[in-house]
């Protein structure tokens, strides 16, 4: 039946305790040039940089000993690897990861920092895939996949959660990127539940050169292979099945944005709030400013994802 | 006899509508790196993106009807010309900023956006002086120097007096970085001042590159002849004469540090902290990373004085 109102609620008395709350910043002149009130929700500052922590850390914790035991593995383009040895550190368990050889070297190494094991392999799901796959069987390792899992899926909802109790004021909708789909997913659920007093529309962004969940959402028929090249590596998963599912039935729209408008809402995002975020985390802004007419006169909320990137290979 | 504590508390009542109140901030990870707590004032989140701010509103709102008729004048590598545009727009003044011709661009664009003139000039203190005394000449203006003036020290002063209202537990030092000394000479007299409840050390952080406040300091004599030549623009002026006096009679100590210094303290504020500062903003950070022996343990408080610069000449 997949994840309700109730697991993300779980999932956020799990974790409060080892992760940050995380403030909301704007500014007024990214709302004079986007035309709408942008409340960015600063989850680049959560644990490991990013809002994986959340789910990484719900999986976790959700973990028997038995299990703990086995060590669990993923596989992450970054973001989703360090969260998840960070979060296994916290219980002593064994991490592995299998990441891209294409991945951010500084997020390679905040996998590393946090004690993991990493496997590389090619940059394709069926890559990973099939390499997890391998470990699994060899090590008896439990598997947390970086999105298609509930307890992923429970755990970054809980960035919505935290979003809608900080607003002073209600939105009109709420954004996020989106890659396999877990933080749209579990957002989309938050927004959607119909005890929320007012209407949110939910809105996913995704690069047009990895517009998998875009093509999924518009056709109804889930792009399995896709081999996305966006400077948002972020967002170079493909959409997962459960995640696929939650969009289809949840999520308003999902909007495409441009490689040269993501480095455009990146800089933006820089230079006016003066927050180092990753590429990934500037797509819906990226998007925003795409689809003027959309937003026009809109209260928006945007999850900023992460701030993990390699400062040597900026895209300016 | 100069600015005193008063001149600052009347100073923070002018601008305090006007400027923003900014956060303190502070990372784990770099405390452990430099082995003291250091807590960072965000000041690069004040208006214009400079604790400048704070000084040019000082002296605007310290202005009379027939002074602002004459309109303004200042000489500023930057941050103080924005400020003082940005200020003088507040009052509807007419303002003059003369720039050195090597001034990052995105600080020419911020005193454009702001409505004022600009005139360029050598990057040297004889030319930006000469030039502006031709033009007060000519026009009348009313000069508000970006450092050697009690109004400015007065106004900076305020971030000082800020930060020590927010701190929950008390400091061992207060660090500011040293250009023209209106942001040191005015965290001085904060610090030093008979009512504060402990003992705080005020220490200055200059680039080796542009050293003249060091010489000065330790001379006891001076130097008005220097040509700097830092990554820190901000820090290229030099030592004004009311600036020397405060920091001779009240300020502990100046630590160089250098350029390659500044980039790795730079980078770790942007890594760690996850905020973009200029690199003058870094110079603290950098000369703490530099002086282990004496921060060890301390409990440092540090100016994060601006975040404005050209993301396209990054030093990686």
């Amino acid at each position: 039946m997949g994840v309700t109102i109730t697991d993300i609620r779980h999932a956020y008395a799990r974790i409060a305790n080892h992760t940050h709350f995380t403030p909301l910043i704007s500014s007024r002149l990214i709302n004079q040039l986007a035309g709408c009130d942008i409340i960015f929700k600063a989850d680049y500052l959560q644990k490991i940089g990013a809002f994986k922590a959340r789910g990484a850390c719900n999986a976790i914790f959700s973990l028997d000993e038995a299990q703990l035991a086995r060590g669990v593995i993923t596989h992450s383009s970054g973001n989703h690897g360090a969260a998840l040895a960070w979060a296994a550190q916290l219980r002593n368990a064994h991490c592995t990861v299998v990441m891209p050889d294409n991945a951010p070297q500084v997020k390679q190494q905040a996998v590393e920092s946090y004690g993991a094991e990493i496997t590389y392999c090619a940059p394709t799901l069926s890559a990973r895939e099939s390499t997890v796959d391998q470990l699994i069987t060899a090590h008896e390792r439990v598997l947390v996949h970086p999105y298609d899992d509930d307890r992923i899926i429970a755990g970054q909802g809980t960035a919505a959660l935290e979003t809608l109790q900080q607003l002073s004021k209600p939105i009109d909708i709420l954004m996020t990127p989106v890659g396999g789909g877990g933080l749209l997913g579990g957002s989309a659920i938050v927004a959607k539940e119909p005890g929320c007093p007012t209407r949110i529309r939910v809105i996913g962004a995704e690069p047009i050169m990895a517009n998998d969940a875009w093509e999924s959402f518009n056709s109804g028929i889930r792009v399995t292979h896709s081999v996305p090249n966006t400077i948002a590596d972020g967002l170079r998963s493909t959409l997962g099945a459960r995640n696929f599912t939650l969009i289809r039935n949840l999520v308003d729209d999902i909007l495409l944005t441009s490689e040269a408008r993501i480095v455009e809402a990146m800089r933006l995002i820089w230079t006016r709030l003066k927050v180092v975020v990753e590429p990934s985390a500037a797509v819906p802004l990226a998007a925003i400013l795409d689809h003027p007419e959309i937003f026009s006169g809109q209260r928006v909320a945007v999850i900023l994802s992460g701030g993990n990137l390699d400062l040597d290979q900026l895209p300016w």
